[in-house]
């Protein structure tokens, strides 16, 4: 691609001194279990004994698919750009989320099908009115696909460049689970059986249906089978672009939050392309959705939350960043042995 | 005994109208899990469409247990007065989680071996310095046990006073994870030996003595095996404090925020004497602590977290308290479909 991402894993040499730093903290070693091994991530990320976390943000891309014509989801496509507005008027489940913990939210129109009218609050990188049907075509071209990666990176440099340094994906996109499935089967080999869900709510019958579409598409589609490919063929624009945007962020030495299934199967995708992206990533949430369970197991991913969440837009990213938080407190916060004077007891 | 607790189970009769209120919101149905049945809890116990969270406390009843002299805690005696000078000093694991979720923390000595110097930041309700040694006779006496629950009682009556409406209990205890192993087979018929673990990091050889020792216990035990007896023949003063904490907070329809493996054991023995009390439970996590999933699941109860956490303190369910503020953010503050004008989608 045109786009070239320059990513490294975290150096490992400040591993023996962040960990020294955590079991000389006052409590028995080990007893804050998943709280010590992400502020051992967080600080090989940023490289330091004392990490911090800068200016939340949670990116939201949105678009539409032409997929949904096949009666892929329970939600009519309308409810694409109707959940827009309420994003913005601040009315959508992410919304108090992230007013609760003091994220910011960017909105981007990746690809919805309707014309907004100009709103400083809405980023505009429409490449189309929703992707094409892959059902019968590519979903997207080339040149999208290279232009969707590109905005979705330049993207997390802005927010970089404001002061970010941890970032949450989320997605809107009526039909973009039936999307993630194309996704996963395609860069897993895991059975299309398993990796379709109801989505926004979906009967046995709809799955079913949504498995009939997905199961011909699968026939139909031609291609070579290469992540980017599979990317471009069944892809939705808010997908690509979050693979872009994950690809910058890990580039950048940001902390990447994981959100549901759409953005754990972008995840699969990036770490594909660029297997050291995955050092960055921390996962917030099992979803409800049926495979999702399945992606994450195949990328080693353990999230920390399993909620029954199912909503999509980063909200499980963003409920499960009040943890990462802890873990950065306690290693900058909690007193020592010595300090307390505390016998150490392990 | 003694203290008598009127504890009712909230009204049922709005649980339509939250029910509707909450599938009304701008969300597919049910894709807020976890969230949605907490704020239905959390609606049903303030018998409010609009519950609200208030001056959250999370109070740490701390003591010593003769049962520790029988080398069953991987930590020295007297660690525990150590930890609470960590707890004054705002250095101790459950003090960065505080003051993370603003929550004010009450350390009440109910039992500590050792005499503080006077401080109004410690409350003293010290009982006697420690418990008897349960291997070979009660751990208290009747009077005991009354006062215990009373000095409970009356601080969360305290804490509701100054506004308090949602509460966390930890605990301290070189020993205490020993006193909470003997409740658990005495209450739930559990065999012991799966009743009894690592606590604050014993090996297998450490693990395996602490079961021999408490085997002995109960083989030694005459007594008529009743929740109160048996509550105070093994238990600590701590643990009975906070058994008598989360009845009167039940009574005052407060939230009770439980945290790990002796805080389950403590609701364990408050729900056989008041069944009612469970109604007012959130479980915050599940930890590590061998058995805690066993008495979980003989309670019925789901905690919201599992983490790998096993440091008591009310640092499990301080951890979880985020999740139930999302809650009723979400039911105060997320539009519904007729505000947002969104095709209803379900």
């Amino acid at each position: 691609m045109d786009t070239i991402f320059h990513i490294e894993r975290p150096d490992e040499g400040l591993k023996e001194a962040l960990q020294t730093k955590i079991d000389n903290l006052t409590k028995p070693k080990g007893s804050l279990g998943r709280l010590e091994s992400l502020a051992l991530q967080a600080g090989l990320i940023q490289q330091s004994l004392s990490p911090v976390l800068r200016h939340p943000i949670n990116v939201i891309f949105a678009s539409d698919h032409g997929i949904a014509d096949e009666g892929v989801s329970q939600s009519p496509k309308e409810v694409t750009r109707q959940v827009i507005y309420n994003f913005l008027n601040g009315g959508a489940g992410v919304c108090f989320l992230a007013r609760q913990h003091g994220f910011e939210l960017r909105i981007v129109d990746g690809g919805v099908d309707y014309d907004f009218p100009s709103t400083p609050k809405l980023i505009d990188r429409k490449i189309r009115k929703g992707t094409r049907d892959f059902l019968y075509e590519a979903a997207m071209t080339q040149e999208e696909m290279e232009k969707a990666i590109r905005y979705g990176a330049e993207i997390v440099s802005e927010c970089h460049a404001s002061g970010c340094n941890v970032i949450s994906f989320g997605e809107m996109g009526v039909g973009n689970t039936a999307a993630s499935s194309m996704w996963m089967t395609c860069l897993t080999r895991i059975p299309l059986i398993d990796c379709v869900g109801a989505g926004s709510g979906l009967n046995a019958e709809g799955v079913r249906h949504k498995y009939d579409v997905l199961k011909r598409a699968l026939e139909n589609y031609k291609g070579d089978g290469s992540t980017l490919d599979v990317m471009r063929y069944f892809g939705g624009y808010e997908m690509v672009m979050a693979v872009g945007g994950m690809l910058r962020a890990a580039e950048s030495r940001m902390i990447i939050l994981v959100d549901g299934f759409i953005m754990t199967n972008c995840v699969l995708a990036a770490s594909r392309l660029y297997p050291e992206m995955l050092s960055y990533c921390v996962f917030g949430h099992r979803g409800d959705e049926a495979g999702h369970k399945r992606v994450l197991d195949f990328l080693g991913a353990k999230p920390l939350l399993d909620l029954g969440l199912r909503l999509g837009e980063g909200s499980g990213s963003i409920c499960a960043y009040p943890i990462l938080d802890s873990a950065i407190r306690m290693i900058n916060e909690m007193h020592n042995f010595q300090q307390a004077a505390i016998t150490k007891y392990f």
